[in-house]
């Protein structure tokens, strides 16, 4: 049993190259690092001769942020290995392939992507993604439903459930998504131009965080599925042909529309910041249309697929009555709107912001942008439980907008 | 480390008596079987010099039902074992004391209670218990709350929903509660003359079965805290000043209202058995009005308590947010309501029946009582929703009575 350390550029390039079937004996290799830093390790090795590729990814045992760190569970790797797996037995083209998992060392060795680029890059360029509503879809429904009490036995998705037990990350959500960005507490990262309007806005609003509440009781308590956890346009990967999703380390048995959610909060997020990066008005509001027919479709895809599966695999006797469908599809819809609300503001108020919004270069159009967010989430958690159709998330978004 | 084996009476003794601090040394003891042994092994272990006794109980290694039987893990040994000792940090004047557990023999070995009486027979027999309400009450308010995530820190909490999960016997409850009592099952148990009413009034109810499968939705999704699991009237021993929850073997991390509706259902199967136990028309609708105050008591003892709980021990920061705990009760009576509707048709139709009404010697007021509890079940369930206050159950035990 190997001991862990973090590796060196070097031990990164010796591992991948002693691995079986990664590369030929003798291939000359390099690497680069090309992480963050903050949480994880990532090298991307490569062949000189061949110019094959792949990704070294090694859990790092602390969080880097801004002014100290705290320790992190290397368990996490293991809990994306394998989520990885599981998202690989229902679609395998839309997750990176993993070679190798070295538990001692939390090192996943996996498929280079570097023909891809993030889609939160993608988006704040203005680019158009015509696979991405139905991929992501098929994404969502395929992952969720296999791991979900309709399609497994009960015995096997409780066992699943224990093996996907994933307190530490957990944490991480329940305090910076679900509780400090109610509280004007330490970790949070608020830009001094919106603190006025966040204590008015958020910290005084006792309905708001009534609602927040519940929310977080669902996380905390509602074990539906097998979700990503930390499914942001940051952990897509896409090319105009492909899609991939990657990163699932928040992986645990939570609510659907908690993957959902932080879906379409990401692509709202984008959605508000544009008026900091298509100066055309024109085009702007072309490309917000663009943005909210993708969350539309994404629904629609989503929906249209969990429907499928439901229809023809489920194995659950009861949920197979005429109608109860529905009304757990509209449940998922509800959710799914909620957690959104709760992913906008976590960005703006909380301690991880998102690159859309904070690139902004103009700062009172920045501000606007915050607000902005602030309010369409704030609507969406409110208004949650009236919803019946994705379409009213436009009409919300147009209308706070507008307001 | 020893091996399982099933224990003879013998055995049994030699076991206790080698316990330290059970007996003395040169005690001697005699034992007598007192379980039914269809899961279990019971043994009363009594010295008949000081006239000191415990209980040794012994999980079996199978279920034995009528026609034959089915393996069952002995993990539920240790559950219970596990499960009484949680409830003994928060209430444990309200459970038998362990003395002792081994895990390899699946055997614990815990206070006698021999001079209580188990609840249903008492009922069944017209008994009143002054102490009931408050001690059930108190009961579930300290074991669910203590288990849930109000009070525990997340991590806690999900530690213990691991140690607890309990797939086999979650599985007897999803087959036997939520499934099979809503189609023609083998298992089921239906006396001849309701049958054509069963088939008429559960089978072909479409609404009803929608209702069910959500709620067994919520058992199998909802992890708020540790259930007892099957918090029957059979599951509760009492003398005039003293009450004891015994066999939480089927403990796991449920929905609260799980526990809450159980003991509400047999409250009221109690209630509609009383026309055949009760021949005096006074008699009978005074113990009746008797049964509906003690549900009506039991759910204000529980939310009371568990108002106060959190009151002064939530730790959860947003479940502290004025108005949370409004919600969260109101969700709990509904959930409660709907398990009880459930709890009450699978002891009319499914494989387990309670003595209450099985022990009505007149066959036309046997059927009429179960007529009656069917009718009384589907109610709750199907107007769970618009329940907000505990009032209602009395109200729609006598509007369904009456009609």
């Amino acid at each position: 049993m190997e001991q862990y350390r973090a590796f060196s550029t070097q031990e990164a390039i010796e591992y991948a190259g002693s691995l079986p079937g990664v590369f030929d004996a003798g291939e000359t290799l390099s690497a680069e690092e090309i992480g963050d830093g903050n949480l994880n390790l990532v090298f991307r090795i490569r062949s000189d001769g061949s110019g094959r590729s792949v990704i070294v990814k090694q859990a790092l045992p602390y969080v880097r942020v801004v002014g100290g760190g705290w320790p992190l569970s290397l368990d996490r790797a293991r809990i994306e290995s394998a989520a990885l797996a599981k998202a690989a037995e229902v679609c395998p083209e839309l997750v990176p392939q993993v070679y190798s998992f070295n538990q001692e060392l939390a090192l996943i060795v996996m498929e280079d992507l570097s023909d891809h680029i993030v889609l939160r890059k993608g988006l704040i360029q203005g680019k158009r993604y015509e696979r991405l509503a139905e991929d992501l879809g098929t994404y969502m429904a395929r992952t969720l439903f296999a791991t979900s009490d309709l399609y497994l036995e009960p015995q096997a998705k409780k066992q699943l459930q224990v093996e996907f037990c994933n307190p530490e990350l957990c944490k991480i959500t329940e305090d910076l998504v679900f509780t400090h960005p109610y509280m004007d507490a330490e970790t949070n990262n608020i830009d001094e131009a919106i603190r006025p309007f966040v204590a008015r806005f958020l910290w005084s609003d006792t309905a708001l965080k009534r609602e927040v509440a519940l929310l977080k009781h669902a996380f905390l308590t509602r074990g539906e599925a097998l979700v990503h956890g930390d499914l942001h346009t940051g952990s897509v990967m896409v090319t105009a042909a492909s899609t991939k999703v990657i990163d699932p380390e928040f992986a645990y048995y939570g609510p659907m529309g908690f993957d959902v959610g932080a879906m379409l909060a990401n692509l709202l997020l984008n959605y508000v910041a544009q008026a900091g990066h298509r100066r055309d008005a024109d085009e702007c509001s072309a490309y917000r249309a663009y943005l909210l027919e993708t969350v539309e479709q994404l629904w629609h895809q989503f929906a249209t697929q969990l429907r499928l599966l439901h229809a023809s695999q489920t194995s659950e006797e009861m949920a197979k009555t005429e109608g109860f469908f529905e009304i757990y599809l509209r449940n998922i819809l509800q959710d799914s709107i909620g957690f959104a609300g709760c992913k906008m503001i976590r960005r703006i108020v909380g301690l991880a912001h998102v690159e859309d919004i904070d690139s902004i270069s103009d700062k009172a159009i920045k501000t606007a942008a915050q607000e902005l967010a602030l309010r369409i989430g704030r609507e969406l958690i409110m208004e949650r439980q009236r919803f019946d159709s994705i379409e009213a998330v436009s009409a919300v978004v147009k209308r706070t907008e507008g307001a």
